[in-house]
């Protein structure tokens, strides 16, 4: 049987170490895992398992005999080398945002669209964190009673901007609790977004900047789930607003989300469809207190739905609340079971003609 | 000139400490303050600007040479005592749920309905903290452009649940930051709802329950914003749904609203609007990545607005962002408020006809 070298780029990182962690736990026969990460984290050890991996430097030469690269440092690295690595033979799933609008460029979540891999080049995009889980509550949804329109407002983790984030968190915090500081006061150097000017606390905060800013005053990650809806459920007509929010919670993201379905849905069959779809898990019993919460998804792959109720005006409105591990399901496990599914489809092999240009 | 004896009942709680606060610090002329409360708290002292306060319990009888009481300790408080402040001759500001959907009770947010106040029967209810600020942000929107709908997702803090729900948070935050706990194994005796049967760790999470459920799967919190708006607004065909969330926040409650326009609305123009309008300031600049945030909300009176933008589809779409804090315009603030907003219309007197019975 067909195993694989697999390569992780970005391997030290919150993603890249899930994903080592993910493919312990993997359908996707595996012959030998490579570590690959900046010239900074070269020589560090990650976990694969009981091995320990030693990290080596990411060079345009680093893909020889790879089979699947997985990708996770940012999207200036993925621009970079993925092409090296498709080159090389390699299959790519990105998990950065940089190939996920290029038309040559399948954007996969497997529950949903598994047959965009069939026409792939090389390179497979992962969605975004929040566009991922909100695919997962809707497309049970959508499949039956058709999808007009998303309103939908976010409640992230910082884990979703890193390791460093997370630890910058941990510090504000503390600082606030054991030493008093008033939350205003607390230094902050990296969110809402390393990329931008200014810089805000997340303890006891709520940011509603995620990315930077476009020209039209949403964010790219407001805009992210807009153009990912469309491309993944196939349907440009589908019309989505996102309003982007970090809180302060480490991992596992909320969202509330509002649709307009085509046909009239009945209550009691949305939840039905829902609890029988792929990687959703139906939490809804408010007699019981019964919903998903952030505490509960972390370190599980499903993503979690619950709140489903009518609009009180609109007959074709449905509000609901679904909550996942925006490292696994959003991340990691997302770009593993996009490989596990190409395996399953015995795309990875090289391609024949490269659409990517290497330089 | 006539000056005023006041009573604030409910005054060793969040609400209260920050009414005798507020009114340290009002237009309304105070003869004196009495501190009312539970018989657990009676004799515990609470700040009157310098003075301290001794707090007494509260009875049928604390009434007696009151013009004005402030009432903030819980709805079956208010139902049962409020009517005895009415019968002996005070006014009351009532910042529970208990009388707001009661025709004979203004419910008043100043900048928006102030006239309500000249029909009252001795008791005016101040709306709950998260509609107040909705108001103040969409009042100047409705005045010009009209307003046919509303979909907002709340991102409300900790404080609206009380002193005790504040320690709670600090203690399960402290635990898994200093100790190491694992969040879903914290224990929690308070959030989502004082009230009901299960309670879970605010720490790192999103509750998606404030209050209890009601029989269409809505929490009352949700219902409170549908029903209270359009009283406040006079207008029962404004559609209002809301989902209302818990996160991880002290204090300072963050709104995500969607609202829909009778007329297209010119963006310039509704933050012009909003920048005019007495009890709003608008923060929106995304160049500059200014817009509210929770933690600069905290001990100031206004609600603080931006992030506002067209919807992406709809024309009469509109999306915004609005912070305040909610133990202060969505409570004592409000409440203080409104009592100076009586004094201006010369409204603080005994009423001549008893509609409430003291029993």
């Amino acid at each position: 049987m067909k195993s694989y070298n697999v390569a992780v780029v970005g391997a030290t990182g919150a993603v890249g170490t899930r994903m080592l962690e993910q493919l312990t736990h993997t359908t996707l026969p595996i012959a030998s895992v490579k570590a690959l990460a900046s010239k900074r984290s070269a020589g560090k050890t990650v976990k694969f398992g009981d091995q320990d991996l030693i990290v080596e430097t990411l060079t345009e030469d680093s893909f020889e005999n790879i089979d699947l690269a997985l990708f996770s440092a940012g999207g200036s690295v993925s621009a970079k080398y993925a092409p090296f690595a498709v080159k090389a033979g390699a299959v790519v799933v990105d998990n950065t945002s940089h190939f996920r609008q290029n038309p040559d460029v399948p954007l996969v979540v497997p529950e949903v669209n598994p047959h965009a891999l069939d026409s792939h080049h090389g390179i497979i995009a992962c969605p975004n964190c929040s566009t991922i889980q909100m695919m997962i509550a809707l497309e049970p949804i959508r499949k039956v009673y058709g999808l007009k329109r998303i309103i939908v407002s976010t409640y992230q983790a910082i884990g979703g901007a890193g390791n460093r984030a997370m630890d910058e968190a941990r510090e504000q915090l503390k600082s606030v609790l054991n030493d008093g500081v008033d939350p205003t006061q607390l230094s902050a150097d990296i969110l809402p977004s390393a990329g931008d000017k200014k810089h805000y606390p997340i303890a006891f905060n709520a940011l509603p900047q995620i990315d930077v800013f476009t020209d039209n005053d949403y964010t790219y990650e407001e805009m992210k789930m807009t153009h990912e809806t469309k491309k993944i459920m196939e349907d440009d007509t589908i019309a989505v607003s996102a309003t982007c929010v970090r809180i302060p919670v480490l991992i596992g993201h909320s969202e509330s989300v509002y649709l307009e379905t085509e046909k009239v849905a009945d209550i009691d069959d949305v939840k039905r469809l829902i609890a029988q779809f792929p990687g959703a898990v139906l939490e809804d019993d408010v007699a019981h207190q019964i919903y998903p919460q952030a505490i509960e998804s972390v370190g599980k792959r499903e993503t979690f739905v619950g709140r489903i109720r009518k609009d009180l005006d609109v007959a074709n409105g449905i509000h609901l609340w679904c909550v996942s591990d925006n490292l696994l399901k959003g991340a990691a496990w997302n770009s593993v079971q996009i490989a596990e599914t190409l395996h399953e489809r015995d795309l990875i092999h090289p391609v024949s003609e490269l659409k990517f240009e290497a330089k």
